[in-house]
């Protein structure tokens, strides 16, 4: 049996999630930000890959199910309010990794610049070829 | 007068917040996750240094009011939902910067190592002299 201590340490909101930051290993590119609950944490630890809570669809999401563009996670930090988690991760299924479902490398692809939000970065592949199946 | 159009673009939450990566430039670590509101973004654009809204005292937060450890601002990014921003900063005050009230590098210094949270990171500075006046 193994300890759940660990995941007791977290400190879950009010709708019993924590956000997330997960950076890229190597680069350390801000791919994207999501939520877990304590289901996904424990799944993501016990796998090795980035197992998500989509708010929107209010179930587990394992990311890559749809696009096959999995998450290797190789560390998992805490913050010091034990509030925030940050995921070292590879992005698996294309190279270079494409992480946000507009099939762009990194979800931040926006960028302000006089006064104006500004996209900084390309589409790596037509998301229509992502989700097709 | 400035147009405040970039402003409404972002997708504040139910609070009016949303939710803050800073990350350092150049090694670029995750240094801290927080929250800002609308005035803070504002006064983060306008004077290049980070301005965050503190949940806990309910009111504006100038990064480094308190401890000198002020956040001088790269880069303003938001993500594909327009719900999540990411800084490019440079943690000003100490070398290496301190951006934890811990007195580490960065607030992610537990990370995950057989089922337990192992500090990973040195404390810099002692908390007591950072915050003594």
């Amino acid at each position: 049996m193994h300890s759940e201590q660990w995941l007791d340490a977290v400190c879950w909101d009010a709708q019993g999630l924590v956000p997330v930051i997960a950076q890229e290993q190597g680069s350390g590119d801000v791919l994207m930000f999501a939520w877990m609950n304590r289901e996904a944490l424990r799944l993501t630890a016990q796998t090795g890959q980035a197992v998500y809570y989509s708010r929107s669809r209010g179930r587990l999401w394992h990311k890559g199910e749809e696009s096959g563009h999995f998450q290797t996670v190789h560390a998992i930090r805490l913050d010091c309010d034990n509030d925030v988690v940050l995921l070292t991760i590879t992005q698996q299924g294309h190279q270079p990794g494409i992480a946000c479902h507009t099939g762009r490398h990194s979800c931040f692809f926006q960028q302000l610049e006089e006064g104006q939000w500004k996209i900084v970065a390309p589409v790596l592949k037509d998301p229509s070829h992502i989700y097709e199946k």
